[in-house]
């Protein structure tokens, strides 16, 4: 057809996870939290007016920012909120690549980046992890406009220590961006580094965390000057009115939030083990999600024998990961009934 | 602090129109719908269970476009979803312009489309309208990647017969963009050229017509080559799974819809009668709003006594508006209270 840019008309897109239509399935394919977002969401969706819905949004999403600032220990001119983790990934892309100011990242990591970089038309270096994901030197030298960490890291569940990314952030001309989009079921974050760094983003997500995946709400964490110069990329009103106020009460929410976060952690540890009783080498995660990699397995088979039990895990097709499955942690009740369908497929 | 790319350094970024807190004014600065969304939006909203929220909405907003597909006579495949229409002009700018392909359109016109092309850093053809608003010439010519015509076009609200762009189309090498976020009020539009051209793509909104501004919900309708194209663009998750709902009901209830419009258009023509009376210049609009022109007033004296009644109309202090200020039609009420005022306020 020929109308597309050259980098697009031959580029395959992200492939999003499964998402069945079906509710009596285990859907733990696309790292959804388990338990429903707290009751004061709801509340807030109830209270959603008709004047909410006829009139544009706060343009900068400021009821959630001054509500995050206060959590976080931050200001509210330090945070920018957006559709989803995802929407300000584009926006940093957007703001920091082209031609001349390539991406780099370690791989393996999200698979979102090299189609953002794609779509951008900039440069990438992707520099190979090695076997213990170990933060890779060669990202300090890239020379690169925007570097990208994942931490924890997807799909694996890695974490890399937040001085060594300080250290990192130090080394750097351009941007560091901390996709922190897992970090609420993690040891530690990166929030701090914001003060010291003034090229350091901290990408956060209401999706995992709160149990918001559907409402598409992220927000980024800068300096003040970083956060001024990514709201000039943003959509106008790139957070709706409903989001907004949903966001808002979740992450005011803070002992409904931490709670259920130490539930999925503690269930994290118990099918951790349970996998690796089961012969899956399993590294520790420090998400919502592990990685079981088939030692003496077929993990394609795997996953099509739990998909025929209604129970939905993700797996890709490609050569770094078609060994592996990976599993979002579910109820306690959702992680018995994969083990047990596990250890009927699992070959003896 | 040179981390951001040149031409985004300079950018001074889109300012939208002032968004007062309070709810007891008139507010007619931003062309929202003076009449609250149709009741089963609220309905929707209602319905929306905790499992909504937690999980991944559809990714392509299927129901959304099902339902769209049978209202306007198109296939689903020939609609993309978008968070409000600015995502998809966004879209388009993305996946149509770079250094090597410009955009062109009219002006004077929506003040957006400079700021995305300056954020894509491609090459701009503005090409100007006669005193007619008729379509210029030189945009057949211009040889631009993706030429963009608002129809109606703000902030005049003048009217392109759909002929004349479909002639436009079949010369243009590069795509057509048709921003129809107004088109709900106007007499035609330009639906069936998607069937005569491979290169067209209509936005739409449900801001206006469907009084739906703050959930951000627009598409796109075009040939299924072109949307899998824009698909392969727009953030995997772009629409959230309450937009999607509310803005379902939304388009299903056409009967709502269309008794709404004939209000609003009744009301222009009432207030553009009044307005000529108080001496403004007012042309013919196809639009939810007007442009008033100052033949012996000063406007932007106007906007601010307005504004201290409570009143907020929209004010642009530019070489080519600032004579002019546009005005949302609002309820028969609003619109009283308007006439009222401006006879007060007008030099006599």
């Amino acid at each position: 057809m020929g109308y597309f840019r050259k980098n697009i008309e031959g580029l395959e897109g992200y492939v999003p996870g499964f998402q069945p239509s079906e509710t009596d399935v285990i859907k733990i394919n696309t790292n959804e939290n388990p338990y429903p977002p707290s009751p004061s969401v709801m509340k807030a969706l109830r209270n959603i007016s008709e004047e909410n819905l006829r009139r544009y949004p706060e343009p900068l999403a400021d009821t959630f920012r001054e509500a995050a600032a206060g959590v976080l220990g931050v200001g509210p001119g330090n945070i920018i909120c957006t559709n989803g983790g995802d929407d300000l990934l584009t926006i940093c892309f957007r703001a920091f690549c082209d031609r001349n100011s390539a991406a780099a990242y370690p791989v393996q990591t999200y698979s979102l980046y090299p189609v953002l970089a794609r779509l951008q038309d900039c440069k990438v270096i992707e520099v190979p992890f090695d076997e213990e994901f170990s933060l890779p030197e060669g990202l300090a030298d890239a020379g690169a406009g925007l570097t990208i960490v994942c931490n924890p890291n997807a799909p694996n569940g890695s974490f890399i220590n937040v001085d060594e990314l300080g250290a990192l952030a130090g080394k750097l001309s351009g941007v560091l961006l901390v996709d922190e989009a897992y970090v609420d079921f993690a040891k530690d974050n990166c929030i701090r580094l914001v003060e010291d760094f003034d090229n350091v983003i901290i990408l956060r997500s209401m999706s995992k965390g709160y149990s918001l995946a559907g409402l598409r709400f992220g927000f980024g964490i800068a300096r003040e000057e970083l956060i001024a110069g990514l709201m000039k990329v943003k959509d106008s009103y790139n957070v709706d009115a409903v989001a907004l106020a949903a966001a808002t009460a979740a992450i005011k929410d803070q002992e409904y939030f931490r709670s259920n976060i130490e539930k999925i952690v503690s269930e994290r540890t118990r099918l951790t083990d349970a996998l690796g009783k089961l012969g899956f080498g399993v590294p520790n995660s420090e998400t919502n999600f592990v990685m079981a990699q088939c030692n003496q397995c077929d993990a394609g088979q795997i996953y099509e024998k739990l998909a025929q039990r209604n129970i939905y895990v993700r797996y890709w097709d490609s050569s770094h990961l078609k060994d592996k499955l990976r599993i979002t942690i579910g109820t306690v009740e959702q992680n018995d009934k994969l083990i047990e369908a596990l250890k009927e497929i699992m070959p003896q």
